[in-house]
């Protein structure tokens, strides 16, 4: 995507970049300050052809950001629920050496925000992860974008595994089938039990209230029900009936607190949740100016997520 | 609500204000740059004060702008459909005097906004407008926070007058009557002709057009048709089948061109257009990124215009 619009990057926004490293588990680090053709490690066997160094002597992230002169990272590992690594410490390690840090990873926005975003604000950086929740549709900064607004609540549906799982079960597939299906769609991963669990839902709760409301939330806090105890006759008379499951998160501010929840609801099917099908998305916000302010994504493009990491990357250099 | 927010904006956004001028058809022009208290100027006669001059003494929009040392102008004029004025003159005074220029007025941006665009760059100044289309929420923003998308078209229900006529319609009431209860809800004005014949939708749809597809379009190329048509009957019929009529605004890309319309559609009741009812409203983007981003402002609370121009002036100042 860098590479597809790098035209676009240099006439509209004034942007032009070179990839300087590419660090992934396969290939190692991979470092090279003159600039590195992506294109060249893609789909490919680890051959670090025109970069300086391997893995061999490019042990840590530090090293691998100041060989690569990083002026900005974008970090996009697995979800580690329990801790958010190794993400923050890529993270924390960026900022420290003076780059900006871009994550698609909402590990670290649940484990380590305040940390990360005093860092980043010490630093003169940017901590930016627009793609940690419903892909790359700019969330955090449509609330950026609104001063002074009091965020009261919210709900929606965030994961898109379980709701093709639920849709697809509702035709009349088992769980396994349903899941193999979605598999096969390239919207689960082989390991699903994040999605399955409601973990993938709950951090996203999680970061939303975190950054949202400024009210860091644990997830042990989450009242989190997965998906696995619904069966496939109860999800067909659910749709039959006009009350389809949904696996709905939910936030409400309560006394000085915040009440949240990743559990499975039945929905009236012409509601907006209710009409919310396969890998799209929705969110409904309460607020004290406008009561209901709901954005739907449907249908994201494959695409989506990479773009909030390069819309992030706009706003780094751009502010 | 500036006032109401002046402890949070200090606190929150290190922003601190006076109010140094203000101008009313019944006021006239005050200016006072050591601050004015506005609470002075409201549901009161004419009496200017602790205002230094009066009408009699700034006639020019430019005079009074020197004499109050403003740094920002809240433009709210009301909407000349044909002309844009007096709000383009208005802006175009305040960037030349050095001003932040936000305005709530549609006009200026169909008849103005590459001139005033440009004129606020070469200033180094704001020209903002949030409150021109969905009352306050972030519109143009949010895509301003999606660099390098492609808008390739969009549809939506931005008129909340005909919409509260329409809905009010279907339950039995006559044209009149339906118009006499938006005007007692205080959502229609005194002469809501801009809105029942469409020119409303239209100045926002040739606005989000030429901001956000980035293509000036005329309103004469906009295919526009009122709801002074529509029956009682027929709405009654409409909505009783599950296919309401709507005030729909659309516009798609075609060629190197846009197709823009306003006209009464059919839409199905349980989609989310049919859903949209009283003064919430609705807008659908297609992207190449997102195939499908809507966003949905349910029941705007009567603060929402002014906020988005309180927005606007953090935008202005922040940046």
């Amino acid at each position: 995507m860098l590479l597809d619009r790098e035209q676009e990057l240099r006439d509209r926004h004034g942007i032009s970049f070179r990839i300087t490293g590419i660090a992934t588990r396969s290939l190692g680090c991979i470092a090279n300050p003159s600039g590195l053709d992506p294109n060249s490690y893609v789909e490919r066997a680890p051959s670090p052809a025109n970069g300086r160094k391997s893995d061999r002597e490019l042990t840590s992230v530090r090293d691998w950001l100041s060989a690569a002169q990083a002026d900005i990272l974008f970090e996009a590992t697995s979800l580690n629920v329990e801790t958010g690594q190794p993400a923050i410490d890529h993270i924390r390690a960026a900022l420290e050496h003076g780059a900006h840090a871009i994550t698609a990873n909402k590990g670290p926005i649940v484990h380590a925000y305040r940390e990360l975003r005093d860092l980043a604000a010490a630093k003169g950086k940017r901590f930016l992860f627009e793609s940690t929740v419903m892909d790359g549709v700019p969330i955090f900064s449509f609330f950026h974008e609104m001063p002074t607004i009091h965020l009261q609540g919210f709900h929606g549906i965030l994961n898109s595994t379980t709701n093709v799982i639920l849709s697809e079960m509702e035709k009349g597939l088992s769980f396994d089938e349903a899941l193999k299906k979605a598999q096969q769609l390239g919207i689960a991963e082989t390991d699903a039990t994040h999605d399955i669990d409601g973990w993938d839902a709950a951090v996203k709760t999680a970061a939303l209230v975190t950054v949202l409301m400024d009210m860091p939330v644990k997830l042990e806090d989450i009242a989190r029900e997965g998906i696995r105890d619904l069966t496939t006759n109860a999800l067909r008379n659910g749709r039959r009936d006009g009350w389809p499951f949904k696996l709905v998160c939910r936030a409400q501010r309560v006394g000085d607190g915040v009440r949240a929840s990743v559990v499975p609801e039945k929905v009236l099917s012409t509601s907006p949740m209710g009409k919310i099908s396969g890998a799209s998305s929705y969110i409904y916000f309460e607020t004290d100016i406008f009561p209901g302010l709901a954005i739907t994504e449907e249908n994201p493009g494959v695409y989506a997520t990479a773009y909030g990491m390069l819309a992030d990357f706009v706003r780094a250099v751009s502010k």
